[in-house]
């Protein structure tokens, strides 16, 4: 765009504009994902874009180099929120929360690199649930990866997404029997997280070289972190008498126990794989851990979910470092969601001991990138741009004078019945240029006025795009005393019909229309890592 | 709260999160606006929380100081965004948009001194409505108000709000008429403005003594500016023969009577005040102007809206400092919405020439105060926290073991027909305590588990809060295949119930339930200045 007074006219680095058909594909995924929350119980709260500079310290490790400050303008030294979990921290402890369960669906904000192409931005949106409380114990645990499936399957994904589960007590375990030192479970246990996306060899490679483990104990652990499966696996553990003598590993095996027993009173095991090598990056995890792939989501997958695995290339050797996420503390590389419960979070701000949460983020720019290219896949059927239910049109021949307040009439009644409808901002229109304007965003309906019809009190009803031959092609004369009832009669047979043939995603498309695609190099609109 | 780390626990300076009741009415107020801007054809954009510095710069006069920089850590330099205004018009020249609709709901930054108490924040939300795009005259500027109009309807503020407007154009043919030298006209008119709070012989102080305005100047300048009305105003404008001979004049005439032509198409005029003393401080405004005063918005009136007016008493004397805010670009002191037409901001950015536009400002967090503060004097009603439908429950005598499993299947059950449903996280749960649970958030059905009953394929279904000697107070049996029926068809039952009884405001609440109240002075939730 040709800038004017001196400067590129754009978004800062690593940000965009959301607009049109995206905008309204993004709304629905919020949408779906809220609906969801609040089927739970779920209340949503408001924290304010930026923290006190000292909140966010010392929570993110070496990332904290990516977080955004605000300039020293007298007063406070403020930061940009790195994510949501630790603004959540933060109120929970100041106002003494005891018991919650909250949703935040919110902007969050790194100084990374960006790589638009694969969906990492510095600007970018985190749909949170969370339960923090005293509770016993695995029963909000069970019930976050409930919402979880709720949501995939309510955005269709049914049978398109495995929910990797593991317990990091069950990993300590693992570690100490193994005979991992104390002081390198954590960096052997970040090694293992990498086996979704380097082969054990070179795992392996890396403990013994980089980490300095004996070759001994690697091969130990080799023998464990490439399992994966579900209660069977959980059973397996518990037969090996050196690990069931494991005090860390018991209270981990008791929890997953509990949890493949809840699930299964929620019917919600099918998509979850008990997978021991997620280890996942985050100090603050305490118990389970979970992470969302999907086909579309995993770049490669040796170690990573079944579906995944199915569908992709193995990638061979280190992932590059433009890949290497496995330390961000939400998701990982290819993941669409991810959490798990961190019990000692709240206790870093709060003087009054700790409150236990547990909770899951979804990666909605990942989900929308996958959703866009399925829709793009999906020739011809686009989400409408805004929502209108009727466009109010004027006909006339010569002396024609637009019927500009006629128009304006009608489209007030049709607004006090609450119904979605406009008219073109032009006293004497043309005909053409009325029905463009609605066809351009998918409107269902036009009202047609003619003075002939008017002055019977009459106006003509046209449901768009009906094919040639169909008895209402040319629409069908009403009263206007009627016009709103005959408006809500269509609108809701027409829902009906929508309903019943509307495509997986759940959305309301427009078909045929030539419209914006969605283009996911346009705009920075991200496209699904392959 | 005690801190841990030597930091105090808190939101920065000017900032709040928002929870609990005051987060649910905040919502519905959004719910509402969002509802009437759909309805009117509105799409909705999502630009950056920050712009690029150079953007902002040379947008916003004196208050530029007031704009939040980030710092410096390498890169673009950058800014939070000030408002929703310049960030709309950045898009529209990017992009070269050419027509659009467009509704942002989202917060701006102000590094003004708070005054909590006033809702003034440094983080706070706008919800903007603004047409972009070459129309014939007025007809966008006629919508925007009705648009005006239906939310305050919607809010249940009939006949409690004034919707007051003006032209740029008139004022400025009035200045040229009386005798207001070129350069003193934006001053002039800044002073104008001031007639809400101030009285005539003051603002004729301030325009002779400290703008150096001849005296028999503002004399002729305070015949018109106190004066206000509807179409009759506008007749007497016609009527006055060097007035009409103006050409500035003329032009707002014409604009002003198409104005009030359209509104009445609209069945729109009611609350609409055309007021000759509205000015509004922004610069770029070059058309009609328009400010929204309620009875609780309104701290002094004289010249301000007949209904504040009526209800106040009047403020003698220069308003301090701390009230004056009368060159804010988006709400002068008092008002819950105003905007205007600004039709050379666009080009500002834009080599490709001027695109026209028109758009209206909500300040949501006044709009919050006055419900809240209607919703305090509301004795015993108060909205809900979350919208939980039902709430599983178990009871049981000796030896019970607390049913979580069947609890969880019940609510599994009840999840997957879309109820929203809630049980609590106890293996072994007092009865007193799962309806406590159900109580504090005004669930209204509660499903009870019981052994026998269960055995027998059944469970109790009782609604919440039903008087004594109620038919069905201590619930009735339902199999548990009918079940989600059966709480389908009384939740339908409760909300027709619920449409008949629920308050102006259109929340749903619950009664007489003890919990949380709208605290106006907790948490920084404003409260309406009087």
């Amino acid at each position: 765009m040709a800038p004017k007074g001196g400067f590129e006219l754009k978004t800062p680095k690593g940000t965009r504009d959301w607009d049109g058909k995206h905008m309204v594909l993004r709304e629905h995924i919020f949408d779906t994902i809220r609906e969801v929350f609040k089927r739970h119980g779920g209340v949503t709260i408001d924290t304010p874009v930026f923290e006190l500079k000292d909140i966010l310290a010392g929570k993110y490790g070496e990332d904290s180099k990516l977080i955004y400050d605000l300039a020293d303008q007298g007063g406070e030294l403020c930061s940009l929120r790195y994510d949501l979990t630790v603004p959540f921290a933060r109120y929970v402890a100041q106002k003494n929360v005891q018991q919650i369960k909250r949703y935040h669906i919110a902007k969050v904000y790194r100084r990374d690199q960006p790589a638009v192409s694969k969906g990492r931005m510095r600007e970018f949106y985190q749909c949170d649930f969370d339960v923090a409380g005293v509770y016993d114990p695995m029963l909000p645990d069970a019930e976050i990866i409930k919402i979880v499936v709720e949501v995939f399957e309510a955005l269709g994904w049914h049978g398109r997404y495995t929910i990797k589960t593991n317990h990091r007590k069950i990993l300590d375990g693992l570690f100490q029997v193994c005979g991992v030192p104390e002081d390198k479970i954590r960096t052997i246990s970040s090694a293992v997280d990498k086996l979704d996306k380097m082969p054990w060899a070179d795992v392996k490679k890396e403990m013994v070289e980089e980490k300095g483990l004996a070759e001994e104990v690697a091969d130990k652990i080799g023998v464990w972190v490439q399992l994966k499966g579900g209660k069977d696996l959980l059973e397996k553990l518990q037969n090996d008498e050196s690990l069931a003598a494991n005090e860390s590993m018991k209270q981990g095996i008791t929890d997953m126990g509990l949890l493949f027993d809840y699930l299964e009173c929620f019917d919600a095991t099918s998509a979850v794989s008990f997978d021991l090598s997620l280890a996942r990056g985050l100090d603050y995890y305490t118990g389970i851990i979970y992470e969302v792939v999907t086909e579309g989501s995993a770049p490669a997958a040796p170690g990573g979910s079944e579906a995944a695995a199915k569908q992709k290339p193995k990638k061979k050797g280190k992932a590059s470092e433009d890949d290497d996420r496995s330390d961000d503390p939400t998701l990982g590389v290819g993941s669409v969601a991810a959490g798990g419960r961190y019990d000692n979070l709240v206790g870093m701000f709060s003087g009054k001991g700790q409150i236990p949460c547990v909770g899951i983020s979804f990666g909605v720019d990942r989900i929308f990138s996958i959703e866009a290219a399925r829709l793009k896949a999906e020739q011809g059927k686009e989400p409408r741009n805004n929502e209108t239910d009727v466009y109010v049109m004027a006909l006339g021949g010569k002396g024609f004078d637009g019927m500009v307040k006629d128009r304006m009439r009608i489209c007030n009644q049709l607004w006090a019945a609450g119904i979605k409808a406009e008219f073109l901002y032009k006293n004497k229109p043309k005909l053409q240029n009325q029905f463009k304007a609605a066809e351009v965003n998918g409107v269902p309906f036009a009202v047609i006025l003619g003075e002939e019809e008017l002055a019977n009190g009459q106006v003509k009803l046209k449901q768009m795009g009906l094919e040639d031959g169909h008895p209402e092609k040319e629409g069908v004369l009403v009263q206007i005393s009627d016009l709103v009832g005959e408006v809500r009669r269509r609108l809701e047979q027409d829902r009906k019909l929508e309903e019943l043939t509307r495509n997986a995603a759940g959305l309301r498309v427009v078909d045929g229309v030539k419209g914006e695609d969605i283009k996911l190099e346009d705009g920075g609109a991200a496209a699904p890592e392959v």
